[in-house]
């Protein structure tokens, strides 16, 4: 006699469980109710679907619920929701969605895997405001797509500067819209921290995308055809896409009377069970825990739900499995930029007021000899105690998303900045170079620990200078005519080690180059000759991309 | 007073060694001794200038004499050629190359990194011929590149199917020329076994590069415009690439009395020490330690020369720093496909005895509706008790040497196949799926050592189904028909549920697809029916092209 299981949810996670639960065991009755029309669609595809990326509506639909019904002898129910959950009887209350009516489904294991919704406060003039859309869905997209191939808009407002609305911003602008992108914080794509979204500012606007930082909607007036914001500004739309963020949709849990956390995510153990021992839950709708941290996050994103998806279906098949926690490895694509990040960020850390340190590095991509070959802004973040790794960023036009991979990878090997120089990475002009920009970003942060080189980040030498600290900037003199930080001094490298007694003895020296580099250099030559000098990490470069807000 | 340290040989290693010790130290002496007119090099970028991939040669140039020597106060001598060492004194005898002049050079450290050179056999008729060519340096790639540019050859032979061999002969194709490529063994790119290698000969066949496997030069006839075969088979010749591998330049360690090993690497310990405590030695002149088996290899590339360089450096600083062996972690580009490897192969393996499985997969390189998503080809190797990993290998048009460098990490990180599910790699549909290629890779081998999915592969096939072995190939009507295995019975995926009462259940059902996804779910649903079902690792793709030789 198998056992009988019903999942919540057919899409990421949802379908992912079906698959597996179906692998482990040929008996089990399975069966996945999904309130939408379609299941195991493509979440990730649908903006660039809308933006003509992706041509054919029909590669979205990555199983139909007749091939996979028929593939993993699955009873897979669509516009079917699961309106309530009687735990004491084992049974599911389900609503068709068409025709209102209902019916019971008992289960031994019930899967909640129902994703996470966008958040839409309720704004004056919403209601009444015909062009403002979400978009999680194939209707969403289908609604969107439609409005943008018919009504040709001209103007397009996007609020939210997330992954989502980084998205629709570019795929909007690609169809020759004029896009404007409002965002709360001073920053897009909250995964880094501010100054490499600096980069991110920098591409966008280059692009045409103009940013409205801190600034949020206030009412859409005139039936949406104008967005008023906080400020007061009022902007023209002929089209809104709202994408503010997500909320996981805990509703059936929380009137289950499952344990959900803080922020709303259903609460799961390692086996991803709820509070309830017949009930599992995951993906969006679920708490998880950071895997550096082990503070609680919710990380509404693919790999986890797959992730999940699987482990539950081992586990409640008889495997001792667990997940361990989520990392948050991300990636996006920023019109020509790729920006990718791994573990935790500044702010997170600063916020737990856990101690950190971090290295700034700009290693090209490749080869600079061989085409393609470009600077990868990368950012390093470690515990100068002990070197952990905490969490690494990196933005640039190439290979971006392979080095934080490669992080991702060295955090799970319990791998330290120590062990990255030992990373042997493989090497070919069109790929990398011979110490590849991970080697880099290790010997950086190693030389900091071992305090082979002491440094100060952009947003400290301000005040340094100010207080009459020395700053010595060492690149050519071309370069220091073409833009400087203000009370700095010019000494290129190559002439430094004949200028030595222009230098303080009794106090620091600040240095500072394009990149980091060639200040790093210096300092060895001052601190070997008897200075203590301190470098500027990311030189030149990562200062003035601090300041593109 | 600072030490004197002697450096032999200017590019890869021995730059890197020098920068790095003037980063360490401002007092020491450094002399550096290259033989040839230019240092530091871009050995790795020689064919592509070659080929007009890159054009500027001063490209190639990373550092010169000048700027190096005032960058980092070194003593660069280049056209100096170290002829001796003499190991009582601690002096080395260095002959200027245009003059002929000698004189004696103290060390306290002297570092040896000579290189490698070309092999080239004294094949009859050799002497005589002005169009064969071998490339290591600038003035070789002068030579070849004048020689292309002014004879304008038609017909091309490259002599040995490794990197620089494959770089050649696609360079060579590039500017219009027939090329024709001979190699003794039956594959092409030795780090890959033979059936990955398959897809490499079908690319350049594609890319009409004449293959010509176990043979090898006899001799070169008619001043070279013949290349005679050791079967007989005679090539025309306008211009001949010789690449059958690099012998370690260990004349001057030798004749001084330092160890070598069997095929004459210089013999060094962890600390990169040869036998002489004041002399150490790196790069592709030394032995090192394979890094998974420990047993002494030689591998001519450019990371371990680079890392070695550095580490030497920190040794004869006083730091305590070991070269824990080399992976050989590699990559290359031949023509729109991307090949790379690390750790061991199947070769390497069955040569040392050691007990292995592998698993072959074909995922996409990114979301399949997404464009520019193309399967990869990769294969896992690991220890069936332990999970631990020997090696990977990968070949495909995107994101190949990303997924290469992961594995790279997770075996530095000692991760065995049971983490890769669980490495969160970034996902976004440009540039992965939600399970990465590296997650399903590591499903697939976990499968196989959990007893979930017990596999053939491609060479055990056809004598399976030669003494009477039942096959089914799952795929469907339209896919079996296009070409088939011999001796396999079609029943598609999706009828199989329903025609089990046609199987066997008292002998061991093969399977296989496409790829092996498929063939894996018939072999779940025949295991959960009761039956024995085996499936064909990587299906007919790995099979088929394991023919291509
Ligand atoms: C536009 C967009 C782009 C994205 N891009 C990326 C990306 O590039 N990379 C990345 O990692 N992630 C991306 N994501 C996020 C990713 O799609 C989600 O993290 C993932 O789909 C979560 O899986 P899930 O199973 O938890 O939820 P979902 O995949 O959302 O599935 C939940 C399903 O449950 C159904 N459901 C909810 N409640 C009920 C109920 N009571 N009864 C029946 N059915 C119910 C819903 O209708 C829904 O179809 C993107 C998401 C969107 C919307
Ligand atoms: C065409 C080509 C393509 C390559 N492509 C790649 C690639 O894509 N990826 C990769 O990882 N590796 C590649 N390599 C290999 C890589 O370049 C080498 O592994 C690396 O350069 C080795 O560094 P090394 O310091 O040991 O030797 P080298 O860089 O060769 O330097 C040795 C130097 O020592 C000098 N020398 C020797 N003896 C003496 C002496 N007695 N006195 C004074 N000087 C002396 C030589 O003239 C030479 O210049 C390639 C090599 C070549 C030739
Ligand atoms: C389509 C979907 C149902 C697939 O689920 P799935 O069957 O678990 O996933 P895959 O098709 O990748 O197959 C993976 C299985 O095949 C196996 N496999 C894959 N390639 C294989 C090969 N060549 N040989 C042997 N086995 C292989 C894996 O081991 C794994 O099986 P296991 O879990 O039993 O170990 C689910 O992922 C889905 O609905 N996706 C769309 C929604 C979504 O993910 N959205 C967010 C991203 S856009
Ligand atoms: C050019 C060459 C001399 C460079 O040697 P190098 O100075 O060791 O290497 P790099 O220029 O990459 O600099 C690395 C150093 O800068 C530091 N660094 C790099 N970027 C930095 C940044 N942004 N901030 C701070 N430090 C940085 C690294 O920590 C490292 O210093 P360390 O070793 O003291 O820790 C040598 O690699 C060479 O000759 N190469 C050409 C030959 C060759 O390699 N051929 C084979 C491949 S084609």
């Amino acid at each position: 006699m198998g056992k009988k299981i019903v999942i919540v949810g057919g899409v990421a996670g949802g379908a992912t469980a079906a698959a597996r639960l179906r692998r482990l065991n040929e008996e089990d009755e399975i069966i996945v109710l999904e309130k939408g029309e379609y299941i195991s669609f493509a979440n990730c595809g649908l903006p660039y679907y809308i933006g003509g990326v992706i041509t054919n509506r029909d590669a979205l639909l990555v199983q139909t619920v007749e091939g996979m019904s028929k593939k993993f002898n699955l009873d897979i129910r669509n516009l079917s929701e699961a309106t309530s959950i009687n735990r004491e009887e084992k049974t599911i209350t389900v609503t068709k969605v068409d025709t209102g009516e209902t019916y019971e489904e008992a289960y031994d294991y019930a899967i909640l895997s129902p994703g996470a919704r966008p958040i839409v406060p309720p704004f004056d003039g919403l209601e009444e405001a015909e062009n403002v859309f979400t978009l999680r869905n194939i209707p969403d997209t289908d609604q969107i797509k439609t409005w943008v191939d018919e009504q040709k808009p001209h103007h397009a407002v996007v609020i939210g500067g997330g992954f989502i609305g980084i998205e629709m911003a570019e795929n909007l602008a690609e169809r020759g819209i004029k896009v404007k992108l409002v965002e709360l914080s001073d920053q897009v794509m909250g995964p880094v921290d501010k100054e490499m979204a600096g980069y991110l500012h920098q591409e966008l606007r280059d692009k045409r995308v103009e940013l409205i930082f801190q600034d949020g909607v206030e009412a859409f007036l005139d039936r949406g055809k104008k967005v008023q914001l906080d400020s007061g500004k009022e902007l023209v739309s002929d089209i809104t896409i709202m994408a503010i963020g997500v909320r996981p949709e805990s509703e059936l849990a929380r009137e289950s009377g499952l344990e959900l956390g803080e922020r709303g995510g259903i609460v799961v153990d390692k086996s991803l069970k709820t509070s309830d021992d017949a009930i599992y839950a995951l993906g969006d709708a679920v708490e998880v825990k950071d895997y550096i941290q082990q503070t609680p996050v919710m990380v509404p994103l693919a790999w986890p739900a797959n992730r999940q998806g699987r482990l539950v279906a081992d586990h409640i098949n008889g495997k001792n499995v667990a997940y361990t926690g989520t990392l948050g490895t991300s990636v996006a694509r920023v019109f020509g930029l790729t920006v990718a990040a791994t573990g935790n960020n500044e702010k997170t850390l600063r916020r737990l007021g856990v101690t950190y340190e971090a290295v700034h590095v700009h290693p090209a991509s490749n080869a600079t000899y061989y085409p393609g070959g470009s600077p990868i802004a990368m950012k390093l973040i470690f515990d100068p105690e002990n070197g952990n790794i905490f969490g690494a960023q990196a933005v640039g036009r190439n290979g971006v998303e392979k080095r934080i991979d490669v992080i991702a990878t060295a955090i799970k090997g319990k791998l330290t900045v120590e062990d990255l120089p030992d990373l042997e990475l493989s090497y070919a002009p069109p790929y990398s170079s011979a110490k590849d920009p991970v080697n880099v970003a290790g010997y950086a942060a190693m030389n900091i620990i071992e305090g082979a080189a002491e440094v100060v980040h952009f947003h400290e030498i301000d005040e340094i200078v100010r207080e009459g600290g020395t700053l010595i900037d060492v690149r050519e003199a071309e370069e220091y005519e073409a833009g400087n930080i203000k009370g700095a001094q010019n000494i290129p490298l190559g002439e430094l080690r004949g200028r030595l007694e222009e230098l303080p003895k009794n106090k620091p020296i600040h240095v500072h180059c394009q990149v980091g580099l060639r200040g790093y250099l210096a300092t060895r030559i001052l601190n070997n000759n008897g200075f203590r000098a301190i470098n500027l990490s990311g030189g030149y470069k990562t200062y003035t991309i601090s300041r593109e807000m």
